[in-house]
């Protein structure tokens, strides 16, 4: 397919050749055809010599379809079953094809006459998830990424404490002091900072064995705050930390939140989507206590990037925190019902449509059907788990966990039945790094690994289970083959 | 074409029936043979007749592909010539395949690792645009959109001032003070709220006729606020303010903003897009003085929404301000070289990929096709203007204006040639938006209109004209005739 045309000038400003549509047909036999993991060594060569540079003069049709193809072939392919490297994977094929329809309809969340229908679908998410969670009555908003949603949360806790706040700065009380866990995502020590309060004025509370944060520990911290003059006014919860997966004891953490009166945030990013799961939702009681919820559908359930939703069940404080009341977009004096326009409730202006995507996921699954992708995820990781589990070579870093995250380090044969000594540990340290180039040279399977330097692990691997592709438990014997077949190589 | 298959239980957790490539194919059949601006009023109604509801169950695959009909048909389709309402509009096509890819791509600006073509494209892009700029050895990251981008500049502008900010927070130093104008971006007052510093320590700056900032005033206030004890320590300069398209003068105020070395941040977002144009920059004169510039190659441009990017001269200070270090992303044991894992410099975690549709754009067209794009839509601008000069029934809002926003009043038959009382005004004012309303019922046109407040302008039109789809001197007559012919039914 050519799409070589009557386009020999050197300028373009007309529609391509072809229509785009007909591009995308192209395209989309190409990626449908490409299913190479990610671009080995010899790839990432490649890489470098595609020819990036933008300048004065256009390129032809024919190389840009060549520019195409050549960003697809060395792109990692994030869909394939062998992908485990984060907290996100392959797409659901219905959000995919939700991705699309938005991408070609291009328009904004921003008032009702620019976006009827996604304003209406957007309510309804809402709705849908607050149902699940059990909020009664309570808002929400799509926003760019989970990060952003700590921050809507810590804005809007010192806004319900003082709403002054928002006229005057933090500057009209003392010190606001945030709560979170050691093991949890630091998008809270990015977001003090950006809201103005400082990363001297985050409390990081330690974790159990497992992960969790430790009650006690808060409370203590909570207390000694106060006596210093500061204001404790935020507590972030986690329920699925990024490494290990842990969840923090939600009920017990609001009762403490209660008792002193603090905003209870919960982090559900990652673990939020378990929701879904009668059998491995327990974890995540409570969560209808919380003043705030966080869950990136885009993580664990597969709806293409980006797609996180905030809640609160303070029905109306996300507009009264963040409305500006720009007369350009929200007059007052249309002709239609104007509580539809919901865009200054955000901290944007122009604001990507995310909300379509998992709309229509949801809607071809139904709460069963993603369930039923949720438990096939757990289940994975339990057979991983046992799997592994007195298998020589492999150490759990913890016995139990509750998410999809298994976190283990490998022992090459030549470090087995040693003492674990310091010495011992500093060697094996050098294990995972080394493991993950050699399947990168490979492209055979993507796997993060990471230390965990307050709880003293050294570098370990965390294998990741996402919900697409659907994987089996033989997507899992392979990982472990691979860890094998690389680990006893280096 | 139907999709109907196997498919008949109620919990579908596999694939769908066809691959989602296949729907993709019959979806932009649709997309391409649907033309219609606007639902009009009938589809208004049809609107919320779709059934939103989300349910446990599953609707079958007719069903879905039902339902993304009805959300393409009742959409508004931005990408229709006769779109003027946003600062946005159609897409270039090149954007709509570089977006398709993405979506299918599915991954994350966040290390090189899952990204390494993006990577690369991100880097060339900032390249790219500093060179043009004529910023030497700055930085830029992509961020969600310009609300973000103005936050970007505030949070480094004081980290710049006094770096332990980021550990001590606000509370360091005096109350800090930002600039803007009155016609500015309200996302400037959003952020400060965001950021800590309260909207009582923004200072709006006096504009003069034409809607730009007036920098005796701007020294005035800094000296003032000085005075009071606060501490002056950013200046955001509006280059195409959102309603009037006026360019603050960029020279004179970076000579005041280096007097009292203040930071000055330039919101381009809007008019950063005539940087194109040999004809029509030169009030982006001195763009190159700034600290930070902000553009969203998705607003006149026509890059997908959303694409957005933030540009500093200073080299590290993104890394330095925001960096968390999170070591289960940024690991510095990895075997490539890792200061291509830009992730850390954002203050997101997972960041959407928006740069590639950006550089598909580039690359097909060449600065010399963006040049005669930005050039097509300022002439159809200046036609425009000079067609509703002196007509019957049109009064411009200003009589010279520097990007593609025109703003005037449209004066029916029976208030013309009357004295303009504030009776008379009050009267006018209920004009834009009722042949807004009628124009919404036939669907024939989508422009906006708003006061202007603090300059007492009552209701008047702003009509955009963006690069897409490429608009002829055609399209203007139509807009001029479609106001007159709604404008004396009412």
């Amino acid at each position: 397919m050519s799409f070589a045309g009557g386009k020999n000038e050197n300028i373009k400003t007309e529609m391509m050749t072809s229509s785009p549509y007909e591009w995308l047909k192209y395209c989309v036999d190409l990626l449908e055809n490409f299913n190479v993991l990610e671009p080995s060594m010899e790839k990432s060569q490649r890489v470098k010599k595609i020819d990036f540079t933008l300048n004065e003069k256009c390129e032809s049709d024919d190389k840009i379809l060549k520019l195409c193809e050549d960003v697809i072939k060395n792109s990692v392919l994030t869909n394939h079953p062998h992908f485990h490297n984060q907290l996100y994977g392959g797409t659901d094929p219905y959000g995919l094809v939700g991705g699309f329809i938005t991408e070609a309809l291009n328009t904004n969340q921003v008032t009702f006459e620019i976006a009827p229908v996604f304003t209406l679908i957007e309510s309804e998410l809402y709705r849908k998830l607050s149902s699940l969670i059990g909020i009664i009555n309570g808002d929400g908003i799509f926003s760019p990424g989970g990060s952003l949603n700590n921050m809507y949360a810590m804005v809007l806790a010192r806004y319900k404490l003082n709403p002054d706040i928002k006229k005057k700065g933090v500057y009209c009380m003392n010190k606001l002091v945030a709560f979170t866990s050691e093991d949890s995502h630091y998008s809270i020590m990015k977001g003090v900072n950006w809201i103005g309060i400082g990363i001297d004025n985050v409390i990081k509370i330690k974790t159990d064995d497992f992960g969790k944060m430790i009650p006690d520990h808060l409370e203590k911290m909570i207390i000694k705050t106060k006596e210093e003059g500061r204001v404790p006014f935020f507590v972030n919860v986690t329920a699925g930390t990024t490494v290990l997966g842990a969840f923090d004891p939600i009920e017990i953490i609001n009762d403490i939140c209660s008792k002193y009166n603090l905003w209870m945030h919960v982090d559900a990013c990652w673990g939020g989507s378990l929701l879904f799961s009668k059998k491995y939702s327990k974890v995540l009681k409570g969560l209808n206590k919380a003043d705030s919820v966080s869950w990136n559908p885009h993580k664990m359930l597969g709806a293409p990037l980006q797609c996180s939703i905030f809640l609160t069940k303070h029905k109306e404080i996300l507009h009264e925190c963040n409305s500006a009341s720009a007369t350009y977009l929200f007059q007052q004096d249309k002709f239609y019902d104007v509580s539809y326009d919901t865009g200054d409730k955000s901290v944007q202006c122009g604001r990507k449509v995310d909300c379509f995507k998992l709309w229509l996921m949801w809607k071809a699954r139904g709460d069963t059907g993603f369930e039923k992708l949720v438990d096939q995820a757990m289940e994975c990781s339990r057979y991983f788990k046992d799997k592994i589990t007195n298998r020589p070579g492999f150490q759990l870093v913890l016995p139990e966990f509750e998410c999809t995250n298994v976190c283990f380090w490998y022992i090459p044969v030549r470090l087995r039945n040693m003492e674990q000594t310091d010495e011992w540990w500093n060697e094996l340290e050098k294990v995972a790094p080394k493991i993950k180039e050699q399947l990168t040279y490979a492209g055979s399977l993507m796997i993060g690994y990471q230390p965990l330097n307050h709880k003293n692990f050294k570098n370990f691997f965390r294998m990741v289970i996402t919900c697409h592709p659907i994987r089996t438990y033989q997507h899992m014997d392979y990982v472990i083959e691979q860890i094998e077949l690389w680990g006893e190589k280096i």
